[in-house]
């Protein structure tokens, strides 16, 4: 890393009121994980009037006269906006946008790391769903995709779709897609090792909020037999007269069978468990599913249902955390996501560029197939080139590519 | 520099629709000129596991807690945000937010470069004074600092004056008060090399948008006997009847001894001349000054008047370009301001610590004052750590400092 000249947190110190042992967590993030980095030579006069006046302004001058240049001569192409309004933090919930910075900025480091993409932390101070909305649309000259984080359901989709309809960059809510690309890539090669078919398998979700309504869709894109999703009262279905408006999309959309009543009741059966709502699954329901289950228990830091105790019943089990085998993470997503879709200028992310990054992930795998590896691990240094590949070829193919 | 594992940017080629022979800027500009990068090591899963879940999750409590730790554990305290309308880019006028982003870039890396501050273009797609307003404000939380830049007089002083009445982190328009604190730096040199004193000089500044403007305010600030400012229909004074706010505001506070008419009228027995204005000056006008008079002819491009010109009558000559002595750069002051500032959390930028800086500059050339060396070369390493110590001192003193 190079030296600063000046570095303003320099004789920064421990926080003295802090009555907590040493935490590594801490001395790690102390002056923030993020810096911006000059890519081109300014060492003296002849490079600053290059990089700078009067040079740049003949950059400038073409690209006012011809504004697609903007995408040759600056790093509007691969930077990414990281947008959030810290109302979704992780499993901390809201705790606003400062204190949601580290996670934006561990964020930005993965997708430089991860995927070769810059990103920049963009923590808003309002939780308005329409004054988010025109921030972002005012921020988008300067970037080419946004990232939206961590924001709560049910603003999340509004806030979403009313961006995607407005911006011609792609925006993509990973708490939402990034799950449900990983999510789907871990349950292909689930019933590739099991000898079945997306179509003859039945889910149950647990968890209505952003992953779960994106995990239902998607995997009924995809072409899974059968999704329910529940919430605390259970599964959502249209006999409910306590639905918001995504939930009774979900119930239009989901549950073919007419399932009613508690997840308990939901599970008797069902081929695969899908966690992503932080509550608990009892032993018994996990042991009333069918033969051969998929258990994919990702609530962070604590699984629905304990692996060991899954894997009791379950065929194959996978979890959100990085000590047990079969690691749902979105950092095998987004990244090459992005990446991807910024190689080609693509103007927004379609189902079936997710579809392409979910096949592509899942065959990263390929013959090493097990039940303890149905998911490549987040160090595997083919699944990013794999990922943005996929999604490259797919945005020509869905006419989405500018380039 | 680090490779990068995908780039999306890899594979642009030269534009191959441009008939222009080969520049370098546009081959230096080629995919942009910042990064992003991260400070700390992500290389395998402990290390993910510290600086993103679940480690992220104690710091973003402990910030939940405690708001101020943000200062501590993040990079906002070290990063500002480089905001423009592209309004007024350069020579260039009204170019929009895409086209300026190279000017933006550029000035990051200056930041950085010189004052060892991250920065992030932020080129809005609105012009409309509230809307910017508003966004710049939802966009604090992310920043230590706004640099607000080539945004177009009179918008910019109404800005600037409602982010600093909305906002408890410096804000500070380079084009004014930059461009004003290296002024006053050089002119207090020219003083002390001709023995003479602020008091008893009287300026004509050409130019009445926001570097004129701030200029004017500034001197007046610093102590100089008398200023007027001058447009193109002449001196600004009280007895026109064609001002904007600002112009009848400046008519108020310059001009003491009543001057009306012309610029070549005001220059009669003037004491300095400075020009912020893009247009010319007759040699006849230059040579009506007082003896020894000081020409800072600061017009990019092409100065008002010419350096070799000016020499033939004044004392001291300064202008805008790196090829000629005496260069007065932006680039000497707001890297060490923001350093500064940001060093000690100061609340704003007050015109103590602008006075300091400009105080700083001017001592750094100390004994090797000269009639060509009234203010240092922007690669003098002595500047930004004397105007960041110097900044830092002034904002303890004015009560602004948070630390």
């Amino acid at each position: 890393m190079a030296a600063e000249i000046v570095n303003p947190r320099s004789g920064a110190e421990q926080d003295t009121e802090s009555d907590e042992p040493f935490d590594p967590a801490f001395a790690l993030h102390r002056g923030g994980k993020l810096a911006v980095r000059s890519t081109v030579p300014v060492r003296d006069r002849d490079e600053l009037s290059l990089a700078y006046t009067p040079g740049v302004a003949r950059v400038c001058t073409a690209i006012a006269q011809k504004p697609e240049l903007v995408h040759d001569y600056t790093w509007k192409s691969q930077v990414v906006a990281v947008v959030t309004d810290g109302t979704a933090v992780l499993g901390l919930g809201d705790i606003g946008p400062e204190a949601s910075l580290p996670v934006m900025e561990g964020k930005a480091i993965l997708f430089k790391q991860f995927g070769g993409v810059d990103a920049v932390p963009i923590a808003l101070g309002t939780t308005d769903v329409d004054e988010i909305v025109e921030t972002v649309v005012r921020l988008a000259p300067s970037f080419g995709g946004v990232n939206l984080e961590d924001i709560a359901a049910p603003r999340c989709f509004e806030i979403e779709r009313k961006l995607q309809e407005r911006l011609d960059i792609p925006v993509f809510h990973d708490d939402q897609h990034g799950t449900a690309v990983v999510t789907l890539a871990a349950l292909r090669n689930a019933a590739r090792l099991t000898g079945r078919r997306l179509g003859d398998l039945r889910a149950v979700i647990s968890g209505a909020g952003a992953a779960g309504v994106a995990i239902a869709k998607f995997l009924l894109a995809a072409g899974i037999g059968d999704v329910a999703v529940t919430d605390r009262r259970g599964v959502v279905s249209a006999d409910r007269d306590d639905l918001t408006d995504v939930k009774r999309e979900i119930a239009g959309l989901t549950n073919r069978t007419g399932l009613t009543g508690s997840i308990e009741s939901a599970l008797k059966g069902a081929d695969v468990f899908i966690g992503v709502s932080g509550g608990t699954v009892p032993e018994a329901a996990v042991a009333s599913m069918a033969e051969g289950a998929f258990v994919f228990a990702m609530a962070n830091p604590d699984p629905e249902v304990h692996p060991e105790v899954a894997h009791t019943y379950a065929s194959v089990v996978a979890t959100g955390r990085s000590d047990f085998p079969n690691q749902i993470n979105n950092v095998l997503a987004f990244p090459g996501i992005f990446a991807g879709a910024l190689q080609v200028r693509a103007s927004r992310i379609t189902e079936g560029m997710k579809i392409a990054a979910a096949d592509a992930l899942a065959d990263v795998v390929g013959d090493d197939l097990a039940a303890d590896f149905v998911i490549p691990s987040p160090f595997d240094e083919r699944v990013a080139p794999a990922v943005t590949a996929a999604v490259a070829a797919a945005a020509r193919v869905d006419g989405v590519a500018r380039r």
